[in-house]
This record gives C-alpha cells, structure tokens and sequence, in this order.
C-alpha cells in the first residue's frame, strides 16, 4: 500500500499545472457513461479539440432510487480505457469509501459530488490520498462551508484540490439551480486552488449552458466542467442539459474568446 | 449473516411502536456526549421524567475540521451505559459506513444526519439492517428529495425508518434554519414513518425552541427530538440552543397539553 | 381634514383590544369580493359562529395583468354593507394611495398587501391616518425588514398596527410559500402589536391550511387570517386554498381548542 | 395634458436605440444625490469617458425610517441640470404616483425600484405616461413575477421598458444578493426590451462589482447600471459598493473588450 502510494506521488498530477492561472481548462464529458461506444466516440471528440480531462459518471448520486445508477466498474474501465487511448486523464464521482478503493484505480482525479460535499468521512479518506480532488459545492452549502469542507481534505494532507461552483438552490424555478457567479471571485481569494464553474447543473437546459458558461469565463474562473453527449436527446440522464459536439465546440471558441479579451 | 438477521429481527424494534399515532413521543439528549458524568445525568433526569430515547452525538459531523469532533467510540460506551443503567433506547448518529458497525452495536436506533441525506451509499447500506433509521432532513433538500432518500433506504429492505423535519435554508437570518411546518403533513400523506421534528437546530437560540415544538405538535408531529443539556452554557457544541432540564421539562409538559388538545 | 380625524380619533380602535394577548382571534373571508350574494353569505357565516372581522379583496393585486382584479369600489361597498349587517368590522387592501381615501370610507382596518412590504410612500400614508393598518409580511422580506416597514407607520404616529406572517420565499415547492413559524414568537419581543399569522397563502392548498394554522397558535399568534369562501371550488381567485364554511367551523374549533391547552 | 403628451412623444425616447442589440450601454452615477458638487463631478466625469445616461436617487426607498431618505426636489433639479450640461439623460427612482408629476418633469428614464417591483398601481401609472421605465426585478420575484410586472406597464399602453437584474434572495450571506445571471438569457428570449443588469446591489462590495459585470457582459446582458461616486467612503449610502471614478473606468474598459469579444 505505501509502496503504490510513493510510486503514484512520484507522477502526481498538480491542479494549479492542470488549471493555470490566465488560462481556461475544460473538463467534458457525459453525464454518465453508458456504453463502449459512446464514451470512445466522445473522447475521441475531445480529444481531437484540445480537452485534456474527460469526466464521466459510472457511480450516479440519482435522487430516485428507481433512476439509473450508472454501470459501475464496467464504466469505469470503459472511460479509463478511452482516456488512455486519446491522452486524456479522467475524473469521475466516488460516492463512497467503499468504491474508493476501485475508482482510484482508474480515475486520475476523484469527484466529490453536490451531495457529499458536507459527508466529511469520505472528505477525509479523500485527503489522506495523492491524488487531486474535484470538490463540487453542496447546492445547500454556503460558501463558507463550501470552503470548510474544502479544509476537511487539505487538513488531512492533501492540497491538490480543485473546487467547483455548481449552482446553488433558491427560490426560482425557470432554473435548475441558481449560479452563484459571485463565488469565483470570492473563493479565489480564499484559496489557492483552481474555481472551476459548471454551467450545465444549473442551466438545467441546453440552451442557457453557453451564456453561463461564458459568465463564468469572464468573472475569473480558471476553467469549465460541462456535459457532453454524442446523442443528447437519448441519453439516460440529463438529456436536457448535455451539448452536442457542435453546441461544445461553438461553446469552447466563445469562451476562448471571452477568456483571451481579460488580459 | 442470514442467522444473526433473524436473531436481531426477533428483538426488532418497530418505530410505529414507539411513536404511535395519537400520541406525542419524545427523543432528548445532549448535542453531543461530552463526559461520562454529563451523560449519565442526563439520561438519570429524561427517564425519570418517561422520555425513552437517549439521543447524543459520538461522531460529529462538523463544519469546520477545528471543532470539537466528538468522543468517537468512547461516546458510544458511556452513551449506551448511561441509556441502558436508566432503560432507555439510544440513538446516535453514523456517519460512514467505516463506524457502521461500531455504531450499530451500541445504538438501538441509527441517526443519519442532514449533511448525509443524500449519501445515497450510506442510505444504502443501512437500508441493509435489521435497525431503526432516523433519517433527517437535508437543509438544502425539498420534501420530494427527503422522500425519495427515505426510499433509498426502504428500497434495500429496511422498513423501519423515522423521518425528522430540522429545518431548511432560506434567505432568513433571524433564525439557524427556517422550520418547514409544512412538512410535517406533507410527509404522513407520503409515508407510513413516524415524522418528528427537531425544533433545536432551526431555533439556533434556546428562547425559540418552545415555540417551534409546540409548533410542530400542534401540525401533528408523532415527536420532538431536542437537545438537553445538564449545564448548556459550557457545552462543547450547540451551547446556545441546548436547554436545560428545567427548560426541557416545562417544553415537555406544554407539548403534551398541545398534543392532548387535538383529541 | 383635522375635524375628520378627531372624529375618527374619538372611535379609534385599538388593535390590542381587537387581538388581546392570551385569546386567540379570527379574520376571514374570501380572496375577493365576487357578488352580494358571495359576501353576505359568507359574513352571515362567519358572525354567526363568533367571528369579528370580515377580510375580502376589492381592489387585488394580481401577478398578471390578465387576471380577475376585482369588483373595486363596488366590492368595497358591497364588503361594507356586509359587515355592517352582521356587526362585523372589515378589513381589506389598499394598493395605492389612489384608493387609499375611498378605502378609508369602507374599511375598519386597512390592510397593506405582501407586495406592497416595502412601499414606503404607501407605508408612510396610512401612518399619517387614524386608522388600524394589517401589515403583511413581503415574502422577499427578513423578519427584520418587517419589523422596519412597521417602523415606516409608526414613525407617521399611527401605533394601531398589526403584523401578519404569510410565508416566505424558499427552494420548497410542494407548499406555496413556507410559514415561517419563528417568526411569531421573534416578532413579539421587538414590538407591542398583536402578531397574526395567515396560513391560506402559505398552504396553497385546503388540506394544510389547519396544520399550518394550530401550529401557528401553538407557536403564541395572537389571531388567524383565513380565507373561507361558500363555494370554493367556483372561487375567482385563490379556489384551491379557500375553505369551505364547514371546514373554517372545524379548523376554528381545533384553534381553539390549541389555544386553551396553552393557558 | 394631452398636448403635452404629444409633445413629449415628438421626442419620444426609443429604449432599443438606447440599447442596441450588439452594443453594451452604460447607465452610472451616484446612488444618491447628495450635492451639486458631488453629482456635477460625477456627471462631467462619466459624459467625459462616453457615458450617457445618468443615475442617482433623490427619493430614496430606504429600509429604516431613520436612514437618509434623499434630498427629493432639490435632488431632482441638481441631478437634471448636471445631466443637462453634460449632454446626458437622467434615471431617477419614482417611488409613487404622489411624485410621478414631479419625477416626470425632470426624468428621462423613470426608474421603479426593486421593492415597487409588484406595487402594480404604480406599474399601471408609469405604463399611461410617454417616457421609458427602467424596471428593477424584486429581489423576491422570480422570473416570470418580473415579466409579469412588465406586462402591467405594457398593458397600459407604454412599450418603452428596460429590465434590469440586480440579484435575489438567498441562503448565500457572502454577497448582498445572488445575481441571477440565468435571467438574461431567459428574459431576452421572453421580451424584446433591453435587459440590464446592476452589478453593485448583489455585489454589496467594490472588489466583487466589476466580476459579476463581466459575467453579465459575457452572458449577453445589453448594459450596466453602476454605482459610481467621487469619494464613495464618504457617500451617505450604500458606501462600500460604490465605485470611484478610477474603478468604474478600469471596469468600462474591461466590460467592452469582454462585449467585442462575443462578436
């Protein structure tokens, strides 16, 4: 166990080299993997436009215990295989310390979803890993807890944390959740880490995904974690808010763009 | 496993016996056990005065890393000697599956906490068990949400779980949470469960917290869950919103006229 | 205008004499005035089981500008001749300062509408008048606002206010607003007005408008403002949270019954 | 009456020539008027660096009594006249219809605050007049409440609307309000009137103003409104978010390069 954990330190990966400061990183991908085919294909898109992490759920936090839960291991292997093959590295959710284990074997930075964010036995276990951490912010979190829970990990030892805001619940409806634009500027006064935004929870459709994605650009965060589907309308989750490759690639130019224009 | 199943089933306890309907059931306890003495006086004056549950935190699921974490295991002990010596049921909140086991062999009841709501792995695994689960609400979690966790639960063959209202996030500051009377009703059309409602944590000040139990007993809660403390100014945690015994026991005595009003 | 108002002085009413603490009292009435035989059909009602104060909208402010608006002054007259005839007070919104002298003329009681919270120009007139003024909670508002929109009365030298809680804002959309039951027992420690809560809006639907209500007496409210219309489900506005005379008879006896246990 | 009203028409403000698709407008100045040296400076200021409509208060909605309350006429005049001798239009806040006459004689744009945003009497009477209004979502309405408000004015016969976002209530207590960026989108898709967006109210700090603009800029928001003030730590209000001339050119700057960038 020491030993592997002092070989994967030796190639550890470093959020501020992954997201620098000035520069715009993306995270794409699916909202759940769901076959061979489609994850290859998606990967091999991304790949093709420059995004260098793919993310990708095999272990779904669903609300409902009737809703798909994602194919476990089986996608697991099947994102990291398609990672490797177009020299991506991957994210994905570990929901629990009893998949840890598994999905460290695979991922090369571990997701801690909107739910868990305050679950501060899977935040400790998670830091007292060598391997990055994308910490999403609970959508009932304020910002300072957002930051505290983001503290559970690095006082366990692990720095290499990534934070994400995600939208947060209030009382408006035409909206899934409520970007809250202010916590990048605030968070990054707070921490060292990258702010990443992503714009597709909240938007909740398609359409509002762009305009907030490219509001995040502008007040400052470091990069976007956004759903991407080769087939939107017959995925099995979120097939409202995950772009086409096209809608992606529209996206990624304009946030480039908007991106280039603050320096 | 089959075996020690059935042997735990033939003592199961059924949460509808101990919070029938028509009548108002009590929970009481320290926010979180502190010393052996503290704790056992505790459960010597709420069983003297016919509450039966002994509620207490061992593992404190707490904002920031620099708080009071909780006496761990050792909590428990004293805990569960303190509740058995006054012949009281214990319940406790777990909060990975990591202290399942520990947890489960001391507390008659398992609390899963708001922060942990949708920890749909943690729903899971004591959804395995042959024990009570006392779920509460997510702060940041709608009715809909806290039913669908509950059947997170159910589905796994658990059908002895108690539901408890604690409050959610709302744009007011006078108060730590806003109480969603609403719920209570809300949830006895949706579930078979017992709903309780802990007026401490929305209360946030020792003076709110009659009000909002007599509150929920008069929207039909089947029982209060409520923070006691022999000395609350000194408490480690939640000290401004622990009452006393003195105050435990006039809340108790009103809540019961209440109760016996709506007959 | 200055004999006017001595006049008025002379039979001023005192909202502590209309909702003195320790008893619990009633306003009802339909969302709106919608015929003669509509509103003294329900103000025969409501005389004849005790009640004192006879709520309906004439003049309704409507989120759009399609809906029914109300008969006007019309309805004013119609409310007044109703009230008057069973020995009723009436109370019923003013929207602008427009209306506020030909509402003056008919009502016993001005009531300032949730929207209209934080009016200030329309706060500042009725506190120049002689005349009780129910001030509704905005639901955008903090319990602190409130207390300072009635400040903005009080300030002109009219004393005679009463406060009414009617639900907040918040991410829970299976009640219309949430009923802020700390907001009760809050507000009666920084002011000596009689404290109401309205718990139809809150409920958005018949069956939690009682739950709502006993937890608001329970919770020290010094009355209940209830909408109660003879044929609910014809209603013009507000049709789904309307009580029928029979279930108004029932929730009125529970109230009381809540309201006794506290003594 | 009518003759003036043609008269005024003859030079009848057009609010899509004010805020043209495509091009970022800029409304500034002082949250309220509180000299003549104070909004002279101010107004010679921004009509120098291009801007060209004028804010500032001269009836201030406040939400104690005991604030400073505008200096009303007085501010009226100082604000025109500076207006005036710089080329600019004037946007003022009518609180009501007791002062619209008045507003009206000195105002270009009228402006309804966020807390008149339901007060639908006042929405009636600025929709009979021949001027634009700005109108200011309410911090508790949603997005359909605000079009809904809009349809109030329009209904009256007035088509020359601006919409201004400024932030709702939330849980979240870092920020003054929670800029609801998502609602630029959705209202540009709902109404053909320039939607704004007012970056300094949910800001509540200087640091934060410029960020929340920039992401209003990227997410397609036609313009500005933007406290500016020449010494904003002494200004009689809202002293921590206003800009000083320095900021607000730093921000002007940066906002147009994010706007070139979207084309």
């Amino acid at each position: 166990m020491r030993k592997e954990v002092i070989t994967i330190k030796s190639k550890m990966l470093h959020v501020n080299d992954l997201f620098p400061e000035g520069k715009l990183g993306f995270i794409a991908g699916p909202c759940a993997v769901e076959s061979k085919q489609q994850i290859d294909e998606t990967a091999a898109f991304l790949s093709g436009i420059g995004v260098k992490i793919l993310r990708g759920g095999a272990f779904k936090p669903r609300t409902s215990p009737d809703s798909f839960q994602g194919l476990g291991v089986e996608g697991l292997k099947l994102m990291s295989d398609a990672a490797k093959r177009n020299g991506m590295l991957m994210v994905t959710e570990v929901m629990s310390m009893h998949e840890l284990e598994t999905v460290s074997e695979y991922a090369d930075i571990l997701q801690i979803g909107s739910r868990n964010c305050q679950n501060f036995s899977l935040l400790h276990e998670v830091g007292k890993l060598s391997k990055p951490v994308l910490l999403k912010r609970g959508f009932g979190n304020t910002i300072e807890e957002f930051y505290q829970a983001s503290r559970h990990i690095s006082a366990e030892g692990n720095q290499e944390i990534i934070l994400v805001e995600r939208g947060i619940r209030t009382f408006e409806t035409s909206t899934r959740f409520t970007l809250d634009i202010a916590a990048i500027p605030i968070l990054k006064k707070m921490v060292p880490y990258p702010i990443l935004v992503d714009p597709s929870h909240p938007a909740g459709i398609r359409a509002l995904v762009e305009p907030l994605a490219l509001a995040a650009v502008a007040a400052g965060s470091h990069g976007l974690m956004i759903e991407v589907h080769p087939d939107p309308d017959h995925a099995k989750s979120d097939s409202l808010q995950q772009l086409t490759f096209q809608g992606f690639t529209d996206l990624r130019k304009r946030a480039l763009s908007v991106a280039e224009s603050l320096h």
